[in-house]
């Protein structure tokens, strides 16, 4: 499989399509998910081409993975969460819809279900609040 | 939250418990989960103490990644998967169960979607069988 630079989280570091950032670094992005399964949930991505996990550099995997935790500590801080689940997913079969590879970051609270990938969108202004509030408690 | 030397994982590292190893080096180690969410599930856990993703050292967490990689490779490979779901839980919120960090490789195919979380154990011939074919594709 190779990558095609056509997906969305392409075209946002390339600057053609906006996102709500939460941090950012020479190797890495970290993004509101626009269809949060919890209110806080945050994407990672290398700035390199990599379409998933079969195909990232180890030197990129190692800087995404810096910054998942990086970006868990500052979500769990901002949402008051009591745990995280992280997630990442490989190809059609497993779960990927967009073709550049990233973690989900989502929090978690005690008895709170994750809601269903239904495709709905969260409202732009809610997600500009919340990444300001994450990026507020990145040390 | 500290980490609590007790944990079924640790058993296994220190070698009170038995596993079936996929693979192993001087940070890592990989084996099968005896409560597959589906035939080829691996664990990849850090040989150091690490509660979860939020207190792991950002270089067993680098390592850790670059054995969850190589593992996914063999997994992919070996169950002739067409996508691969990662997963790792954080705090029993986050779903978390065991508390030594643990990344979750699991195989994926078109169409199928993953066993619910019953508990029901694998039995131990078919798992050891599965860690060999995997262990034959590590690259």
């Amino acid at each position: 499989m190779t990558y095609d630079s056509s997906n969305v989280f392409a075209k946002i570091l390339r600057g053609e399509l906006p996102c709500h950032r939460v941090y950012e670094d020479e190797r890495t992005l970290a993004f509101m998910d626009i269809m949060p399964r919890a209110a806080g949930h945050v994407l990672v991505i290398p700035k390199a081409p990599a379409r998933n996990l079969l195909d990232v550099s180890p030197e990129d995997l190692a800087a995404t993975m810096a910054t998942v935790q990086r970006v868990a500590h500052a979500v769990k801080a901002a949402m008051d969460a009591d745990g995280l689940t992280i997630q990442q997913f490989n190809e059609s079969a497993g779960g990927q819809v967009v073709f550049h590879l990233h973690f989900h970051v989502i929090p978690r609270h005690d008895g709170i279900s994750m809601r269903p990938h239904t495709g709905a969108m969260a409202p732009q202004d809610g997600l500009a609040a919340l990444a300001t509030r994450i990026a507020a408690h990145l040390s």
